[in-house]
């Protein structure tokens, strides 16, 4: 039946992934099976962006090509052999239909212009694995947006409760997808569903992002509680009021906020292993035991450098919520941020 | 002001709590304080019901009304001096306007018919603070109807992430005050409400007291993943879908439910409380390493003989679920009393 699938070719999608770190590279061992699995939708290749380095005098990109192992940043676990590693991001990016980002959401500025250059086809969509905000005068600028705008296509967001290493061994979990299409929603599903990686649809991209950002401040709070020596009550109520402050915060930003997406992956899962789990919560505990130590010294001792998303939220979202008079409706949300930044007593995370 | 004293005192409400455990003595602490704080409210003296036993000889009766410490279930902390204990049920309930219920559920049948026989104030409502559901052949029985139908008075409830000893420590926390009335429910909260028990109303009393109940059942799947040695991820989207599932009963069988329960102490908090500490998780991470063993076993070995809550809850809801062909839409509960009572591989929590 050659016109059959001929038809189908025309339509089948080039899936790119653009990054290829801890998380891209999990997340690219479950694209490259569904890519396979799927024929008649996806074209066969994944390609990935990996920026080149060298790893023991080897180009990255030749040891996963040759490989099929991100031996820097996901040690231990074999990638697809449809998975191809390109270090020239237009070259990796042409063509594509479905661009996954997974960067460092400081990277777009530069690259998404060079992608943009090279010409996108016109159906061309976006999905952003990355979890941050940032923040210019006139408020929050989502990543998605700033990928809509850059680009001129669609974004969904893909967030949840997904630690990478855990994803890669295959352990069960659950991720949210957010988007503003039915059919979109529909395909992002089929590239990413897994039977140990179970995808939601939420009809709200903005609040699945959101989720995603504003949780590093309410595990900020945790970390407090934990460097307290509090105990489970406590910091259940800390967590709690932490998840209705997001709430309320995406509500009064954001048009279109869905209460669903809080039951979500994004949501009060990704919230509970972050609280528990995560960088952002220990840096906060040790910042409570070491009384004084500065956020730096963290970053430097903790995490080899690499900067905290919480404690940069915290800041930002302080600055919002000051220009727009809302300090009072926030108490939990100004409680962190001050005993982050204003030197206040610990123990005020609980005075409100 | 004579006339208007005397007004006042004819309004005051007369407390009393029936039961003086672990946490009937915390919740002690905040309400005799109340009590003292609002004297136009309430009157003075707080009557305890106290199941007479012998401590080292003396009657805890004794020991409570000279020492004001239940040295025997909460040890350490003070009772204010306004806590009566008294022995005789039907003594200590006489004339109360508010009947605060905090005993083993199983102590009602024989309980209720004696409070009721001594004759109620037309105007005396209860408030539980009873975890636990019942079951008969028509499906769930509600602690809070057994009391309602037995004395034929309205009944709201207390539930949240209240560990019992941090409550009477002074650490922060959060309950939510289930009820009907609006009235009700802020006299209620004059009553429990503290600096550091902080109270909110939910006009959903089925819902707070389903959630005290069926997050026992969530426990014990948390505990399965804990066994099994199962990540943050993994553990994170257990007690989402718990919580997906507990919204969705609550829904199916009873009228009323409102959404936003689901994100009060009683629900969210409460949960995580349970699914990170808690006897239940404890149990069912055992019972996933000692392969095999009886949940008789454990309740003897680890809690004294105490009887699991979440076990039993888990064997009632299945037969409920069962009953109503309902089983193909609560996975999760399934797979936990399928693993708990039918020997299904532990492993199974994850498949759906």
């Amino acid at each position: 039946m050659p016109h059959h699938s001929y038809h189908l070719d025309t339509n089948r999608k080039k899936v790119v992934l653009v990054g290829s770190g801890n998380w891209g590279s999990a997340i690219a061992r479950i694209v490259g099976d569904n890519i396979t699995a799927n024929p008649q939708l996806f074209e066969p290749t994944l390609n990935m962006w990996v920026f080149e380095e060298l790893v023991d005098g080897r180009k990255l990109t030749e040891i996963i090509n040759t490989e099929h192992e991100n031996v820097k940043y996901l040690p231990g676990y074999k990638l697809p052999t449809n998975v191809v590693a390109v270090p020239d991001l237009k070259e990796a990016t042409k063509g594509a239909h479905i661009l996954i980002f997974c960067v460092p959401h400081q990277f777009l500025g530069r690259m998404l212009p060079q992608i943009k250059e090279q010409g996108l086809d016109p159906n061309c969509c976006a999905v952003s694995l990355i979890k941050g905000i940032d923040f210019n005068d006139k408020g929050v600028v989502l990543v998605s947006n700033i990928i809509r705008d850059a680009l001129n296509i669609d974004c969904s967001v893909l967030m949840g409760a997904n630690v990478a290493n855990e994803v890669a061994a295959g352990d069960f979990c659950e991720s949210t997808l957010g988007c503003t299409g039915v059919q979109e929603g529909a395909l992002l599903q089929q590239l990413f569903h897994a039977p140990t990686f179970h995808v939601n649809i939420a009809m709200d991209p903005n609040g699945v992002e959101l989720c995603g950002a504003l949780k590093n401040v309410v595990a900020l709070g945790a970390g407090f509680c934990d460097g307290l020596g509090y105990g489970g009550n406590t910091k259940a109520a800390i967590i709690r009021l932490g998840l209705i402050e997001m709430k309320k915060f995406c509500y009064r930003f954001f048009d279109g906020i869905k209460e669903d997406t809080f039951f979500e992956s994004c949501g009060v899962a990704d919230l509970i292993t972050t609280c528990f789990g995560g960088r952002n919560r220990k840096c906060a505990e040790l910042f409570v035991k070491d009384k004084g130590v500065a956020w730096e010294t963290l970053e430097n001792t903790v995490l080899n450098g690499q900067k905290l998303q919480g404690t940069w939220t915290a800041k930002e979202v302080y600055t919002i919520l000051d220009k727009t008079n809302a300090i009072a409706d926030f108490p939990l949300f100004v409680a962190i941020y001050r005993i982050a930044f204003e030197g206040a007593d610990p123990k005020t995370i609980t005075s409100f």
